[in-house]
């Protein structure tokens, strides 16, 4: 088959969208809700250092122990300090907020379910896969999981409003 | 009535109660699960600084120019600079991991839906409520809220493990 509906243009159309999603990717802009399909992922990973705890304990006032006294956490159960919870969750806001969709989002809901700690120095990375399109309301569903060595210690659902192409 | 059944024994009960949490809220230690009582209640509240955004920025690599660029956020739907959704969410984290029920909670999972925005100098109160008590798993569900000027701008659950009394 040949023209519009064919194979070549549909591999055209695939291939351009690629390219056009890795320079926006680059330049950090907007995937607009035309161009995303279903199974589109987007990832942000980050070191998780002592200098972003403690950032987070000042920006958030949550100076829990288990965050910020070595001692108390090395007699907790977790051995050692950890994470703030949603300082891990924030990484997926970045990925839709800065890669898909980018500039532009309105983030409306998110959820998450904490599977297991993040200690300093682990490396997170955060994953969201898109797995519901709404054209009518420009909605956009996404799986969403931090991982840290392959271990998925993070997931959960993040609906966002994508941009549309300006027209 | 009277006796460990009537109501001035339940009356000195509360009150103790109330002491001590009052006690322990200052102290910022453990409300502990065979003492959180179904609507029972805690707050944190919070003015959302610029040096907070920048801080957010920096931890979570969210640099959507609806956080970081005045006149980009200026031309936004949103007029004027906001900070990142996370960064109020987390507020509710701060909420459960230092007052209710505070040292020891095991954070088990968080919804958030955001219903209106957060801009500079906009002071959040971040408020749980206990909701559903699980004395065989410890787990304590609350509703959360975060509220400027009154208003819910995120509501949301949170679902914990409250460490109990010592024996």
């Amino acid at each position: 088959p040949s023209g519009r509906s064919g194979w070549h243009h549909r591999q055209w159309l695939a291939c351009r969208r690629s390219a056009v999603a890795a320079v926006l990717f680059q330049q950090r802009m907007t995937v607009y809700f035309e161009d995303i399909q279903l199974g589109d992922s987007a990832e942000y990973a980050k070191t998780i250092t002592e200098a972003d705890i403690l950032m987070f304990a000042a920006v958030s006032g949550d100076d829990n122990p288990v965050h910020i006294n070595q001692e108390y956490a090395e007699a907790s159960m977790f051995k050692t300090r950890i994470a703030h919870g949603m300082l891990t969750a924030g990484l997926i806001s970045t990925v839709v907020g800065t890669k898909l969709p980018g500039n532009g989002t309105i983030y409306l809901s998110q959820s998450t379910k904490f599977k297991a700690p993040v200690r300093l120095g682990e490396t997170v990375t955060a994953r969201v896969t898109v797995t519901e399109l709404d054209p009518a309301k420009k909605r956009v569903k996404f799986a969403t999981q931090c991982l840290v060595k392959g271990n998925v210690i993070l997931e959960g659902e993040s609906l966002v409003i994508a941009p549309s192409r300006p027209v």
